[in-house]
């Protein structure tokens, strides 16, 4: 089994060789998973052969091709139904045993996944930092001081210590973060509702995400992509705009990342080092960083705690604990020992306080394309968890807390390790629906800073073909709508930017066409005859773009400009029949020194 | 100033005439408005000559054309603040005189408009029905035996008794959109956060919009145009995205309407009749009529007061409940009294029922282009009111509360009268930013139903030349994309549908390009030497387009295409230099003709 690399492209590439089998496979594993558990906890319960027997069965008959995840092994949060295994959450006491798996995991399963355990987690998926467990404390996958991270211990430990391809956790204030920072993972906390919850127990339900873990960005892009649909069973699902679908992640170029202002390690003395060696390393990849204020998120992030969203947690616990306080651990009750006395204009009033800090926040987003945090300010011991359980818990949320009450997506990726070993990670996120650009920028930064990773090593990112996208869209333009000219409100309105004042490769004529009710070029693609054109990139959002389209007259259309570097970019073309009458302008060189010889020539008219 | 028509191009008109100065219209409606007042009891604070003189100094060096809104008269509901003139919320003990003015009402001001008075409405915005006010109950303006409806009623009898060219109320259950309809006036509650609350007395913060009452859907539409701008002081202002802007209020071609399968006119004998007819109108000017399930609707409406989110309500009034119970109504303190036992549990159990209810009440509209109801199950007597205060109000809002909860934008349109003379309305309601679109549907409604107007008759409509849009856009296809075709899935997977199957104009050329991934046409237009060629039109969210058209790969473009009808809509087009080597397949009629005849080759190839 050591043989195997367990990640998506090389396990395939296995069983298209025939190296291994699923059976042969799973069966390492779980031997594997068994020899681990007692030193680690990773596990509540390890799937029996019997249990595990009809997944595999399902394989027996399967064409590898036809299956994306064929035979790939998983771990579920034992937070996370799977059909016939009780779900604990780390409470017996809480205990079901559901008929159903969750939509997500019965989605992972049809596509070929096998699952092969239920993991361990901080009970009720409350702590991130995997101690606080009946069913043993997670310690870390490099480390014995250090703690495994949680909520999501356990499933993050199965990746780490190479007993799963990925692992299903759950992340509401950093759950599935946290513990990747720790245990060199990529945790990819999509955006609210892009992957189901149906058959998740909440934590907080308007905040609860689904997330992955796995070694690479690319896994989790692939999985993103198999999975995010909406689910009808899940109240807070929502589509994912297709800007966000697989054909998003690529490879990045320039982009602008913002960097907290305000920084917090708690006295750590290496994390501002690895910090600065990854803005570094984003910055090499083309990244602009600009400071930005970090106050409002940081104030969003107490909202979590201290706010009334632990009602959440209490709607799910509350009544256990009041009939069987004991069957809760105490830290947990202290958690949730707030929310009895919350009233719903105490809910009420944080969420007003809440939605200002998010329009703050917002608009900081606006101008980016990216935001780098730390993930954590700093590892916690185990010993200091032992001394203080709540608050070395809550150190750790610093970066996480804020991410799902304020809506945005984030990516928990590798950047390098501590003297003593351990894993350091920083978190890249964005706003809601740029799961897929986040992630292509996280698999740039893991690959530059060439950090060591579980399983292997990094396959060829140099051949990523495509760009990355996000929910901003590049548009060409060479007329009215330049910078500062008659139309160029039309953009300005929808949120566009200017990127860049270029000119299209050599190959253009530009005509002014004779009709019309503004002054209009046409651009016309000529290869053998053509010119460098004055053109401008700007940056519109893409969901605004239709309406643009909308307003723009024939024979004018939106087709695909070839610029001086040799990139193509969405841009006006016009139609061959709209040049009839119009005169060939090439020769200036762009739209304005045409419209400043118009004037000069009005001029001379009027002297004269 | 009986001679005057108050609607905006009238009174534009008249200014630019001469026929008359804001100083002697003001004056004029003040008289009226004090004679008015003792009967219907619609201003709370009528401005003095002091307050109201800035206000008029500043139109004086003012150049007409310069301020779209010279020298309009306006009345704000006394929940929203207007500097240095005190805000009751019709509660006396709870009045304060605000030194700055709401952000709605100085952009109003900056605009040209002139604010005339404060008007009476239900205490705190807690009613439907007009009242529930100490300084008065509001009289119907056209039947003495009703009230007003509210609870912005005083600012609905504003405009319908001409004292106003318009004024601004809110909404959060119905409060402007009820009065609307016993008033013969279209009211207008935009999408939530669409028009500032920024100075507005709060009764739930997270629903309150603010309204316009108007004569007409197209000043309203004139005024939202106006007026949607996000606002930085408002922390739940969003903004209006471009296909919502001004040019999206025009002629409504054919759509499709929703209505509910379950109606409620709570045994009125004249209101299904009068709905059947708004309907009939409806279909008459190009509506597809489907009945939908509205018991979704019906449960989200019940929240409203049954649920947690009368907390909000008691956030703002509470204090003053508790220190000087005397000061606030006693209909108000029964409706505030569950709120002091609600939980923050409470609150969120609500919110996890209302998101549930959203996505069936979503998916319905989904298919939709908007919704019709009536706007009131049938109008109450002040006699009903009398007898039981909640339940005659509660009648009122069985079509208006669950809007603001599912986040729906509304217009309350007038559909006719009843037999003793009271105006009756229905409402059309569709997806948050389909306001400018839902105000066509309603001109066209409004227009076709021929009801008299207050202020005169209708402008002529058919002068529209635009046409209506919503967050939906078409897209003439021609090659792979086409119904059931290689690239259709990129249609769908966005949420398309297809409109229709049809051609383009007889002035179009069809080749099969040489070169590309997939087998792909290009339309050429030429006039001179056309044919039709066989086209689909396609329907899919506005927002879509954009990475629709970052897949779309050179020499094809979007641009605009005729259609057989002299339509020209958005769709694919090719620039000329991608026709090198091209066949000319234009004698085939259309792609599918074309793949089948190679197929037919193909298979010739094969049988030989």
């Amino acid at each position: 089994m050591d043989s195997f690399d367990l990640r998506l492209p090389a396990l395939r590439a296995a069983y298209r060789a025939g190296r291994t089998t699923p059976r042969a496979l799973i069966a390492a594993l779980r031997e594997r998973a068994a020899t681990l558990n007692p030193e680690y906890r990773l596990f509540i319960h390890l799937l029996s052969d019997a249990e595990i027997e009809p997944y595999l069965a399902a394989l027996d008959s399967a064409d590898i091709d036809s299956l994306p995840l064929y035979g790939v092994p998983f771990a579920l949060k034992d937070n996370i139904d799977l059909a016939g295994v009780p779900t604990t959450a780390a409470c017996p006491a809480f205990a079901y045993t559901p008929r159903e798996s969750a939509t997500l995991a019965a989605q992972l399963i049809a596509l070929g996944a096998v699952p092969i355990g239920k993991t361990n987690l901080d009970q009720f998926a409350t702590g991130l930092n995997g101690t606080r467990s009946p069913y043993g404390k997670c310690r870390n996958s490099v480390h014995p001081d250090y703690p495994s991270g949680g909520s999501s211990a356990g499933s993050s430990l199965a990746v780490a210590l190479g007993v799963a391809s990925f692992a299903l956790g759950t992340d509401t204030a950093g759950s599935g973060r946290v513990p990747a920072a720790l245990n060199n993972l990529v945790g990819t906390k999509g955006t609210k509702g892009l992957l189901s919850t149906a058959g998740v127990v909440p934590a907080c339900r308007t905040l609860d995400c689904v997330t992955y873990f796995t070694a690479t960005a690319s896994e989790a892009s692939e999985l993103l992509a198999l999975t995010a649909r909406h689910d009808p069973a899940d109240a807070y699902s929502r589509a994912n705009p297709q800007w966000n679908d697989a054909s998003a992640f690529g490879a990045v170029q320039r982009f602008r990342f913002g960097v907290p202002a305000q920084l917090e390690f708690a006295g750590c003395d290496e994390s501002p080092a690895l910090f600065a060696q990854a803005r570094a390393a984003l910055e090499a990849i083309g990244g602009e960083a600009v400071e930005i204020d970090f106050a409002p998120f940081v104030e969003a992030a107490r909202l979590l705690y201290d706010g009334p969203w632990v009602a959440e947690r209490y709607s799910v616990a509350g009544a256990l604990v009041e009939s069987q306080p004991d069957a809760v651990l105490p830290v947990i009750r202290d958690v949730l020992a707030k929310a009895p006395g919350a009233t719903a204009v105490d809910a009420f009033r944080s969420q007003y306080r809440l939605q200002a800090l998010k329009q703050r926040c917002d608009a900081a987003l606006a101008q980016l394309d990216c935001v780098l945090t730390p993930s954590i300010p700093r590892p916690v011991t185990l010993a200091e968890l032992e001394r203080d359980p709540i608050g070395a818990n809550s150190l750790l949320g610093h970066y996480t807390n804020f991410m799902n009450l304020l809506d945005y997506a984030a990516v928990a990726t590798p950047a390098g390790f501590m003297r003593n070993g351990l894993p350091w990670g920083v978190t890249l996120f964005g706003r809601a629906f740029t799961d897929q650009y986040l992630l292509s920028v996280a698999d740039a930064l893991h690959r530059k800073l060439a950090v060591p990773l579980i399983g292997g090593a990094h396959d060829d990112g140099s051949a990523r073909a495509r760009k990355a996208r996000h929910d901003g869209m590049k548009l060409v333009v060479c007329g009215a709508h330049l910078d500062g000219l008659a139309l160029n409100g039309q953009l300005r309105a929808r949120g566009a930017r200017l990127v860049e004042a270029t000119t299209s490769a050599p190959r253009y004529r530009l005509y002014a066409l004779a009709a019309g009710p503004t002054q209009r070029p046409g651009m016309m693609r000529d290869a053998a005859n053509g010119a460098a054109i004055a053109v401008e990139v700007w940056e519109l959002p893409s969901a605004e773009l239709g309406s643009f389209l909308a307003g723009i007259d024939a024979p004018l259309a939106l087709g695909k400009v070839e610029l001086a570097d040799g990139r193509w970019e969405t841009g006006f073309v016009c139609e061959a029949y709209g040049l009839k009458g119009a005169t060939d302008i090439t020769g200036y060189g762009g739209w304005r020194a045409w419209l400043q010889h118009l004037e000069h020539e009005r001029m001379k008219a009027t002297t004269a």
